[in-house]
């Protein structure tokens, strides 16, 4: 287990100026999205640096949920210059493609699928050092922060994959919970979501006492360990917090006690993942964005057809719990009656039911499009679908429960509709 | 926040020979005691280095609760020759003693007292790069696996003082449960007991947001950070755990459940208090040790008189908590509910009164000595006792009530007697 360095409390990314001259400093790359280049974070990010005389450039055109190709673009902007520290502020698509600037720019000789994911790169190790990279997250969402993970959609197979090693984790975390208040209403449903399915999976995993085979060689362990004793705390107390605030977190997005919550479980939700590893909602969730046709995100400021990674991700997880269940039927139980569920009379293999039950009064109470048919989704994209899950299986395969192409099927099958 | 480095898991450390070549190790310095050079827990790590041909030279001659002598011997073993990994078996004396080597070795010009805290010493900081060190904890109990910081007894001065630096950080925690089978039963008991304050400790400590002045500059943010909402998380779980499994685990050496609990529960406070601090027990167990005058510790395999760190840090508890609960009672109330006393009935304003009960019953239970007097101490030894507290003034200062030297008179003095 390894976690990172995050520095947490309401004002703290005032002081990042200082540690950019701390870290001697002489030309930063500071990179947002065009939303939030004009936002409370940026603007008092910007006045820190100014105040330490830290020079610095600006990329502000990431994308929202990133594609190789905006991966590239922002790789460019980095290997143009020659910057000695980055800075993201932003939500997951900034952070992200912040860590792939930054891998790829200490890496000129690279080419661009040498680090992505196999099957679909080479999965080749980080032999160089990276620059320290500092990330300022602005959502309460991916706990991209904490990870040493950077997702994009790789456009000419319509699905998400990654680009996964310790090397690109960011050397710090600045938590600042003032962050997340200017948060439009949708964007902290999703991004909350997103957390709620890091905690949920992550304690769902496959233990890592049953991931088989066995490393031979303590090098070859991967970062996705499947659930342990040290995760299960983290994701276990992220789940509360969830179960607590993120209802009042996103329906007044003046509470700073629930924003501050989220913010701080997103925290702890990624340092579970990041460790156990999540599964069958997230690999799922690839192809389910990578093939969006026209659907445009509800409250979200961007031109593209998305859906956003939170939502992605949730609108499987009645269906995917249903189906785990029957592995490890305590813990679906002890996560329902977290998320509210009275679970004192319900039997063993009514875990699935009662927890999917559960979340969908909960997404029908944030008011969450009633499934993959909402979204854009008929039964003719299942093969797609399923075809795009098939090479997630770095996270699917720590899914407790063994699955074919069939149960994949049936699993998209049953989100079109939730309610 | 950060965090270590850890592999958990009953027989991981049979790796160690592997990571050790994974990290092209040539020359390692395998640091252990004269009683674990015997055991189980050393045979398993000289199995896997000879097994993966890997070199090592042995220094067995650490003393249980080092001091500046017995330090300076191991420093003097790591001069003489060229290591370039060290490896620490034992408990927090091994792995303590270990880091020291690490650190003068590598700054070769330095004298001893540069490192060591202020004001004893004069807190320099580390410039110079480490070499990986490994530790693999035999007891349940420092953490001192997790943490930046090396304790000793300056012998000059009978207090415990020490070194406190990132730099120290085990580069890997190797936490395999199986090496505390062989613990005897005071060891598991007082090791346990250092957990247990080390959760209630960190707890209780100043809230970060409280901790005056701020300091101007990150940089200077000190390693303990006071109480927050991350360290509260592994400090209430260690909690849970130590109320769970500790009192099986000190009395059935085989119950592997109950001893591996609390092998967990010991890397969990460690990174709960290496992140928020501890305070009062702490800091006045410090000049408890230091002074020990005939005292045999029970069940110990040691020549020297000696308090054992968590018997010294014990003792007070009762007293201490009693002393801070007016500041945070709802905490204090928390903490005795967790240990298993019925708090529904109870005020604010008795909350120090029942977690003290609840802690002496619990001491009691486990058949601790009664108090101060049983180590050795009277009324006259006091003011040297308060006085050996004084420049403990890194920890103390966390307590959360201010405290004058009547006040640590009056704690002592309480806590002379328990039952
Ligand atoms: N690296 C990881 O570990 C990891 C984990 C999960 C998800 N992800 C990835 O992260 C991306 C999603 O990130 P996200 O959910 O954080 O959202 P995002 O970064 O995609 O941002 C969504 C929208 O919210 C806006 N926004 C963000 N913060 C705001 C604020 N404080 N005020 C106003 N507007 C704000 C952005 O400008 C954008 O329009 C996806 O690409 C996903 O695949 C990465
Ligand atoms: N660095 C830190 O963060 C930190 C924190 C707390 C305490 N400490 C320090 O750690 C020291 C105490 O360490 P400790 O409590 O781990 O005990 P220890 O290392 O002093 O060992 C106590 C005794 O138990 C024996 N022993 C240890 N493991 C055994 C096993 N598995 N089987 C049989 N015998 C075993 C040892 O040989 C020794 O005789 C003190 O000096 C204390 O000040 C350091
Ligand atoms: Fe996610
Ligand atoms: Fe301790």
């Amino acid at each position: 287990m390894a976690s990172s360095n995050i520095r947490y409390g309401a004002g703290v990314s005032r002081e990042i100026g200082m540690d950019l001259q701390n870290l001697g400093a002489r030309n930063v790359c500071l990179m947002t999205d065009q939303n939030l280049c004009r936002l409370p974070p940026m603007t008092a990010v910007l006045e820190s640096l100014g105040k330490n005389g830290v020079a610095f450039k600006v990329f502000d055109n990431v994308r929202v949920e990133p594609t190789d190709s905006s991966f590239k673009e922002a790789i460019s902007f980095a290997k143009k210059d020659s910057f000695d520290v980055f800075v993201a502020v932003g939500g997951g698509s900034v952070i992200d493609t912040c860590k792939a600037a930054n891998l790829y720019s200490c890496h000129p000789e690279a080419d661009f699928l040498d680090f992505v994911n196999a099957p679909i790169g080479k999965g080749r190790p980080v032999t160089n050092a990276l620059k320290p990279l500092i990330a300022v997250p602005t959502t309460a969402g991916t706990g991209s922060e904490t990870t040493g993970v950077a997702i994009f959609d790789y456009e000419p197979l319509k699905a998400k994959t990654g680009i996964a090693s310790r090397a690109i984790r960011p050397t710090l975390g600045i938590v600042d919970p003032l962050h997340t208040l200017s948060m439009p209403e949708r964007v902290a449903a999703n991004s909350g979501f997103d957390v709620l399915c890091h905690a949920l999976e992550s304690y769902t995993a496959l233990p890592y006492s049953q991931r088989a085979p066995c490393p031979t060689n303590p090098i070859y362990r991967p970062a996705y360990q499947g659930s342990n004793p040290i995760s299960d705390v983290w994701s276990r107390h992220a789940l509360n917090v969830v179960a607590k605030y993120m209802k009042r977190a996103v329906r007044d997005p003046e509470d700073l006690e629930a924003r501050s919550s989220m913010h701080l479980a997103s925290v702890f939700a990624g340092i579970g993942f990041g460790n156990a590893g999540v599964h069958l909602c997230h690999g799922m969730s690839y192809p389910i964005a990578g093939n969006v046709k026209t659907h445009a995100a509800r409250g979200y400021c961007v031109e593209h057809p998305l859906v956003p990674h939170g939502l992605s991700v949730v609108l499987t997880s009645p269906a995917v719990f249903s189906f785990t269940a029957p592995m490890c039927p305590e813990r679906h139980l002890e996560a329902a009656e977290i998320l509210g569920a009275d679970v004192r009379q319900v039997k063993r293999e009514d875990a699935g039911a009662v927890l999917a039950d559960t979340l969908r009064q909960f997404l029908f109470d944030l008011q969450v499009e009633d499934g993959l048919a909402a979204v854009g989704y008929s039964r003719d994209d299942i093969p797609a679908l399923v075809e795009g899950t098939l090479p997630q299986e770095r996270v699917t395969k720590l899914s407790p429960r063994a699955h074919s192409e069939e149960d994949l099927s049936r699993l998209f099958e049953s989100s079109m509709k939730l309610y």
